[in-house]
């Protein structure tokens, strides 16, 4: 079955060190792959962001599944193909779920997505974050301040909580070492996106500054980055990058008719539903560092 | 107070059966009672579902109260026209609250609508919606997978969740066998609802399929049934039939305008909010089988 | 530091007591430093409001964090400018993190806002909102039901929840003693916002009916009266009505072009987000009663 399905994913690594006009249409690829399968991404995330994270996933094509208790998780985490775990809302009764989690997603060989959310913003949230890094997520998605949070391994005294008082070109550096230490795919949101597996660093240039006045807005594209390399899970830097510009790409789109923070929201997901291949192709923005 | 209450309701079978065009004329009904008594509807439901369908009542001029705590239920739940119970991000900690608003509910002579969320998902979650569904609700909402996991009373081991794996007209002759057994009013969502006391079978033709790319759609619609059975419990049948339908009715005046699932979502709660008589008598389009 | 931040503060009062139409400009200049600081406030509140509330202060300009466990409060709540706490999905688990950030802010001489949700719906929601005001909360927000609930320390048998039952103008006595009694300012939300320190009692006339139809709509102005003190706190009743007119400015021109609750909710935050002076100076309707 697993030889099955990476049968049916592409190969897009060689074919894009090639030719760097291949990103876009390797995006195109993956978000088709996803609108195909649609993949159960099972979502472990804070209360903020159920409702966005889930309708980013639907109208991505993708079949979303909120389900945090440890009573179901080594039965249902299973069947779905990718899990993304989220420590917004963290609290101690549901750390253990996260942890199961993403153990059954390892054992089961499903990639599972990591979103340290305010990882540096206090001594028991860094602490939780690590020991959930620990368990090797095939990515990891933060802001700047998350991702040196994590790497320095201490809270940030200038925190300003889920909001990143860091650049995300700042952690570029951090993130490559993390990569390494770590195994996981680091990936930095921010003016550019920066994705590394410790050795390469990709960048998405795709997305608007008033994505960050949308509650939740990265928490839900992380949550696209997991139904993206559920479906193609032996290419997680190129998926992610993919995930990443298809959702700067929807904002893009949204952005032209939106009025501020609310109709780009309700315009980013429309546009995500509707998004067709000529649109994806001209405005994906993905390159090598 | 009981008696005074249903003698204010209305007597919508007989005319129904006796013209099958009484059926849009009662969903109006029906909903014009709702505007008119403002029924406080006790909702304990999961956490994507809260705010669009606490929207959802409210536009539709209900009263909603999302309380859940075993503290509150014996002292507030008397107060509520209806309860809506919902499994959809079912822990332990919140099952006992959901069990004993059902029985407060049933004790107070109140009816409570079950939406058994991904019903089939998992044992633990299986059991949990038939201990619930043995606590007789008046109503049951479900899509065709978790009306046929109950009724099978065994996990789908294809389950995608919250997402649907069948066509609500694979579960009509389970969903009326179900309603004989539990004594509750079965309703399968799907291109077509499907109403049934175990006896008759109505059929509600209304609604658009990108209902299934907004999350929550579902729980809100149960949330609208609980409201409509709250102002004639003695019709559960018609009353849920016009829930079903009216719901439907503002998703395709919203399907009109709407870019995708996200303005779908806007556009269906400002039309139910706006729906006039003459628009829900020309498009409620309700029959028995 | 502290002292630095209350040199940068304005000093209102004793202008807008001299010249009532100060008090436009006393809003703006409010809403000013919120977008210049852009204040932490964190937040502890209720499921269905965290997605408004946090996307409602994002628009702003204030900076929102949802964090509520005990085991983070001590460390997170100093770093907050404001906390907003909310009683509305309360449960047990959940009450010992309110009245510790209470305690942490207090002690960080850190404004915090107390929304008391439906406080007169059951005795054990009373006691404990009666228990957080009695750790002297700079501001209270509620309905009339609500303020009258406190006021009078018992449970109202016709609460329908979180719906007020009581005009604001019914609850003004109540809020001017309650204000003495407590020591905290007394906001009174309704047709016509009232405001108390238990001496002055300051009226905001900005708002539409529709808000009502929105959930959320009281909690997420609780959140941004928190923003609003945070930024000037010496000044809670100035503060306190510069936000409820602010927002009831950008319902106010939402409601040019909303087409029904689910669109006014975006229109707001939109027009909250893209909200200018002269706009502003021209709306703010706020006087001494």
């Amino acid at each position: 079955m697993e030889e099955g399905k990476s049968s049916n994913t592409i190969e897009p690594q060689k074919e894009a060190q090639r030719n760097p006009l291949h990103w876009p249409k390797q995006a195109w690829t993956h978000f088709e792959l996803v609108r195909q399968k649609s993949p159960l991404i099972q979502c472990i995330t804070n209360f903020v962001s159920m409702d966005f994270m889930a309708n980013t996933l639907l109208s991505a094509g993708a079949s979303p599944a909120m389900i945090h208790s440890v009573e179901e998780i080594p039965e249902f985490t299973p069947k779905a193909l990718g899990v993304c775990i989220n420590a917004g809302t963290l609290t101690p009764d549901w750390l253990p779920g996260m942890k199961l989690a993403a153990q059954v997603a390892n054992q089961s060989k499903k990639p599972w997505v990591l979103d340290p959310v305010a990882a540096g913003g206090s001594n028991y949230r860094l602490k939780a974050c690590l020991e959930l890094l620990a368990l090797k997520p095939s990515v990891v998605r933060g802001n700047g301040s998350e991702i040196l949070a994590l790497f320095k391994g201490c809270v940030d005294s200038n925190s300003k909580g889920v909001d990143s008082v860091h650049g995300s070109s700042d952690a570029v550096e951090a993130a490559k070492s993390l990569a390494q230490q770590s195994g996981s795919v680091i990936a930095i949101s921010g003016a550019v996106d920066y994705i590394t597996d410790g050795d390469r660093v990709v960048c998405v240039h795709n997305g608007v500054p008033m994505l960050q006045k949308i509650t939740a807005s990265g928490c839900s594209v992380t949550a696209l980055i997991a139904a993206f390399v559920a479906v193609d899970p032996s290419h997680a830097v190129e998926a992610t990058a993919s995930a990443l510009a298809i959702f700067g790409v929807a904002s893009e789109i949204g952005m032209d008719m939106a009025r501020g923070p609310a109709s780009l929201r309700t315009l980013l997901i429309d546009s995500l539903y509707g998004l067709d291949e000529a649109t994806a192709l001209g405005r994906v923005r993905i390159n090598r560092l």
